[in-house]
């Protein structure tokens, strides 16, 4: 993978990014299958425009998710399967984390072409 | 340093976010020091409320900070010695990054108490 296909392709202001902003506790069993199947699921929901993430080695990181407007995404918090997928990270996988919803008003970049 | 800690204290919605995601070279040198100076330059200035950070090892990562209001963060952007340090950066230290600027409509969060 190119690296620089981790930059979301996202459109021009304004969208919306949810900032999920995690720690990880240790259990490694279930999580990757878990964040797989999400990725998977969310690429299928209408309004969905890209996500960027990376996590370090002390289990702190960031999923950034970009999605067309709000209501996009109120209609993935309550996707069944998605918070079936919320609840077991609450249990399992998370030690803590921060959701913010937030819209894009500018956006600028370099390196990217 | 409590993991916890690296979660920012952020006041009720609303609010702005910077998401800065970004890639790294392998240049090591001086960009330590930058970081440093430049997050003591942010704390500094009116309307900042708090940054999050996370780089994985592939040098890929993300500085997410908040503040009071769109103006705020346009001062900061045009702060003289930030504005050095982003040249700077582009020159030495980044392959590519992306900047969004984002109004903070809702949030929530697990394990922060």
């Amino acid at each position: 993978m190119n690296p620089l296909d981790r930059f979301a392709a996202t459109p021009e202001p304004p969208y919306y990014a949810v900032i999920f902003t995690s720690l990880r506790n240790d259990v490694v069993e279930g999580y990757d299958d878990m964040g797989s199947r999400m990725m998977e699921l969310a690429r299928e929901q209408d309004g969905f425009l890209g996500v960027e993430s990376a996590r370090d080695a002390a289990g702190f990181g960031f999923t950034v998710s970009y999605w067309r407007d709000a209501e996009s995404i109120r209609a993935w918090k309550m996707n069944t399967e998605h918070r079936a997928a919320q609840a077991q990270g609450q249990a399992r996988w998370y030690e803590a984390y921060a959701t913010r919803v937030a819209k894009v008003e500018r956006a600028y970049d370099f390196g990217l072409g």
